[in-house]
């Protein structure tokens, strides 16, 4: 009667929705200042107020029927040229308005992307641990998943295990950094490597692999060592995927874009591909107020010294008690080892702590969890003393 | 190496994308007020004055984090329960929120529920003429599109080739009303009609079949025998697809929303498959901002005396001129008769007098044109002249 797999993808609760609703029930129990969520990637810091001081000025000034209606499909020209404009100037890599189409968000981003590129029998690779919905995604465009892990280490691609995953299908690999859920941060020399391995497997091959950048955390960086670089600039088969949700805390805005580097051959036939997957999937075009919006507050960020606060203090407490941590060089995720093998065991042990956190096993990587820390800061403050006692609990100072 | 269809799709320019750039370069040549485009259905009117001030309003009084933070998938709860207890005091169908789901508007309601619906094999019909994209969904989902005829009299279903064309692989039959490109109004009776069609077409194949009824027009009607009816009252299986983009003239920020008729068997599984479907084509929320304006200015609606006047003055004229045309009861469209059989060729010569239409055939209806009259009043006036040289090159006042 319906489609089964949207039926299951639409009925089957994720894991951190689980938990937001066990938040709820047990906030009503005990006092919602009793219960620590750290469950939840949803920006705790403002939007810079230029974000609504841009939406004031425009609809002040500008007429409704030109303000509120239709841009065109791939987005609003002026927008699109500042946005490129900045995207060239930061990253050393020329790029025009031409070469972007604005989207609803990054999970547009990358439906539209998967979609444009699909092709019967098609492989896309991602690395543990890795957003969940990259699963739906991918298998909502037609395409096969393929997941290789990471170094335990570093939580960098095993770039052994990529070399011999590649294959005649394989139409992508997908990357994600600032990772979510590692905090990663790809530097130049892992790039500069998987983008070799890549040109070395299209030779191979005689077929083209791209490289698909999920980039939402791009501007959560916390450290002046660390540097965010751009795919464009390693390797021509690469495709940007952008949303302004983490950077200007706006993500029930669904406002973000797809940057098709020009450098590719047939450039334009991969960016009409995007054009015609934005339509089949109903997309018409990204929202017109914050298309302008985004346009002129882009390069701003919403106040990260608040999140840098949160890592340091979290990382720095965590490790002390004895947990095994990955230091966040970005986003506003912390993951860590789980006391013991079964992270859904430890997950359930830290809730009888009132620490609620996400289970690796939701990013393909069991064994660790998710701690979220877009937080407000007195909350990780008072939860340090119930991390110390679930350390405890496990004798981790004593190892 | 990318996806065929997705390609076609985005590089194959629609007609009326063709003749938007006609008129542009058009414009320069000979002066923009001298060309008469009535190809695109852009709203002309402004929105309510309440959108800006609810926009102003919510900008200065919430929270940002809560302002632009995620909504849950299917919307905020305040504005679905909002927006469903007005639906449900306007049409006499009692909804809640929880039957409501919102969307990144009308093409976003269609492809989601599309693809929630979507068996291996399954038809959908439509009635010609219909809205062009229609056939872009359908096709995207899965599905086939099957295109019926409508009567050359009224534009309304041919119901003896409906009862003919239903089989065991009819999932849904989709309904325009008030109709792009005709502006024909469904009433009771038609609706009537249709249901019970459907009820024992259902009953003889043992099947469930889905009216799907697509509505961004439903506020757009001019006279007050012209009643807008909920297919919820005539049919269990009904999911309705609303936009408010043409009501309040806001075309550009996507926002609308799915109903899923809460008297259809298993109404939560079908719900459960509209999310399912929302988060597999990468939609998450629809926009949050838009989310609360489009509750709080549900029920009003743009100026629509401008376009009750466009119409009248222009079918009067047109019939006047002794042009074949359809009364528009809503939407702001007339549907005419090409003065010969080719309606490209009539629209080519048409073109020589700067008037710029659509030829039916892109909406599955040759012989005809849709002359957009969503423009200034102004622009009608100083275009009847060139209309009435088209009659009479024609010699139509003389037949």
């Amino acid at each position: 009667m319906i489609n089964e797999k949207m039926y299951a993808l639409g009925s089957k609760r994720s894991s951190i929705r689980e938990i937001f609703e066990y938040a709820k029930t047990r906030a009503q129990e005990i006092g919602a200042e009793n219960v620590f969520d750290f469950s939840i990637g949803n920006p705790s810091v403002p939007a810079p107020d230029a974000v609504n001081e841009t939406i004031e000025k425009l609809v002040k000034e500008m007429p409704s029927v030109a303000l509120h209606g239709y841009t065109s499909a791939q987005g609003d020209k002026t927008a699109r040229d500042t946005i490129a404009s900045n995207y060239s100037k930061r990253f050393g890599v020329a790029i025009s308005g031409d070469d972007l189409y604005m989207t609803c968000g990054a999970a547009a981003s990358l439906t539209i992307t998967l979609h444009a590129l699909h092709e019967e029998g098609d492989e896309v690779i991602v690395f543990a641990p890795y957003f969940a919905e990259y699963k739906v995604f991918v298998e909502g465009s037609g395409a096969k998943l393929v997941v290789l892990s990471s170094d335990d280490k570093t939580m960098l691609p095993d770039f052994t295990a990529l070399k011999k995953a590649i294959n005649q299908n394989t139409k992508a690999v997908l990357i994600n950094s600032p990772n979510n859920p590692s905090g990663v941060v790809y530097g130049e020399d892992t790039m500069q490597t998987l983008c070799d391995i890549l040109k070395e497997k299209s030779a191979e091959f005689g077929k083209r692999i791209f490289l698909i950048s999920d980039e939402p955390y791009r501007e959560l960086i916390y450290d002046k060592k660390t540097t965010v670089v751009s795919p464009m600039r390693y390797y021509d088969d690469s495709i940007v995927c952008y949303s302004y949700s983490k950077s200007l805390s706006l993500p029930g805005e669904r406002i973000g874009y797809i940057a098709v580097n020009p450098r590719m051959v047939n450039a334009k036939t991969v960016y009409a591909s995007v054009c015609g997957a934005g339509r089949s999937l109903g997309f018409v075009c990204a929202p017109a107020l914050f298309q302008r919006v985004v346009a002129s507050c882009d390069g701003m960020t919403a106040d990260l010294s608040i999140y840098k606060r949160n890592r340091d203090l979290l990382y720095n407490a965590l490790t002390e008690y004895g947990f095994t941590c990955i230091y966040p060089d970005g986003a506003f995720y912390l993951f860590m080892k789980a006391g013991e093998a079964d992270a859904k065991a430890f997950c359930e042990r830290a809730k009888k702590h009132e620490l609620l956190f996400v289970a690796g096993d939701d990013f393909g990587y069991p064994g660790w969890v998710r701690i979220a820390y877009c937080v407000q800061t007195e909350q990780i403050e008072r939860a340090l003393p119930l991390f110390k006692a679930l350390a405890e609990e496990y004798r981790l100072g004593e190892k």
